[in-house]
């Protein structure tokens, strides 16, 4: 067990384990987003920081079909920022919050040595719940979208090259029309942060330690790429040509990668944090 | 204007300004706790720092009359902290919520160099809620409680000397049933956490810009002792019995400082965090 998940643990509470807490109608989500370990100020400018750290709090929202309403901000600031760079992250917290109808209710700010981002999200379900735990054996996994350009990203950082805005690692694009409408034809899902095989092994032990008979081998770099903020999830075969419509219908490009097996999964991935 | 106020103004939000985001019966309210800046590790045990955290964050809860029912707590830990470590923290954690009937649903930790505590609490209205703004010239000024204790203690860690585990520094006395009888009574309230006079100088700003004819001077010690979360509230001079008796039945000490007059209040003390 890894020491966050120890931690985690450590609450007992029925309600962790999923990218939010189901209380009500209502998701409750919340990540950090920390200088020097998800991100280095050269990277990415401030606004572009910004709007990652609002983007991937959404995600987890969107993941589990609910509508993000609420933020609630504690940004911890260096003692030298100067209103510009205050102004710079404000405008990347407020384009986010804009694209996605979300307000701004609340949040704090204190000094430090780094930058660091708290974000809780507030949201409102769309119907059901979409959780981690009720995979079925026979049901399909499958992910949306492209995996592994922001691993490709993230080791072009770390060689010291930059990244268009536009690039994965920077600007994550989040499914949200997908997963509002296909929601209540799949059985699990959640988002990819930590890699594909990561997050399937989480998927897979949640839904009662089953595992997964693959279609096909994928290559590493696809499987351990971390910050996709794709969607991953699993559904009944019956629902196949549907969830394909709903995917032809809003654009995104679905992988299925095999059928969920009695056999244990295990991720084959090291934590992919610089 | 600080800084902190200038960047929270960036966002524009009419809900911002109080402990917490009202929004319908919720109460949302998201506070940073953070090594260096709030406490050094030397002062106070890891469980120590969990439970103060808490209590901070529930107080503004509270202060606003409402019951918080969940909490999401994002923590920072250094690389080096082992499993005890981390157990200490979440006791503390569960101690308060267990204590007041909180369910912690969530969170996030992540590895930094110094401990770092953000906590988000979910919170029910418990009638009213009791914000900073309806304070009226000629209501009465008031605070539970005494103040001075918490400036006394950091003074004395500070100088290198130590508390006692009931110190109010260290563990803070939350007024949840005076203000849970005596809301509907209360024109504006808000916990003290800057200090009476830079408090008093926001709820009076929030009200109009009113200002207080004081009843007599009050010592700096007194004015501007932070981390006190005692109550600062007002009300209708009518009210005046009925409040006495409802601090009488909550064994709540309370202190009138004057009534509210139109001349512009002025704060007179520095930021106290060290």
């Amino acid at each position: 067990m890894s020491k966050e998940a120890f931690f985690i643990s450590l609450f007992n509470s029925k309600q962790i384990g999923d990218d939010g807490a189901v209380l009500g109608n209502y998701v409750y989500s919340k990540d950090l987003f920390c200088e020097d370990i998800h991100f280095k100020r050269s990277w990415m400018s401030l606004e572009q920081i910004a709007q990652k750290s609002m983007l991937v709090n959404l995600s987890d929202a969107i993941a589990m079909n609910a509508k993000p309403r609420y933020a609630l901000i504690g940004v911890v600031l260096p003692k030298s920022f100067h209103y510009e760079e205050m102004r710079a992250l404000s405008k990347g917290f407020l384009n986010i919050a804009h694209a996605y109808g979300v307000e701004i209710v609340g949040g704090d700010t204190t000094a430090g040595e780094k930058v660091m981002i708290s974000i809780t999200v507030v949201s409102t379900l769309q119907g059901k719940a979409l959780e981690r735990k009720n995979a079925k054996v026979g049901d399909l996994v499958a992910y949306t979208g492209k995996l592994g350009e922001s691993y490709r990203g993230l080791t072009r950082l770390l060689r010291g090259g930059s990244l268009s805005k536009k690039a994965r690692f920077i600007t994550p694009t989040l499914k949200a029309n997908f997963v509002y409408k296909s929601a209540k034809y799949l059985s699990a899902g959640m988002d990819i942060s930590d890699g594909l095989s990561k997050d399937l092994s989480r998927l897979l032990k949640e839904s009662g330690n089953v595992g997964l008979h693959v279609k096909k081998k994928l290559p590493k770099r696809l499987l351990c790429s971390g910050e996709e903020y794709e969607m991953l999830f699993s559904f009944n075969p019956r629902h196949k040509k549907h969830i394909l419509r709903l995917a032809q219908q809003t654009r995104t490009k679905i992988s299925i990668i095999g059928k969920v097996a009695r056999k244990r999964y295990r991720c084959i991935c090291k934590e992919h944090h610089f």
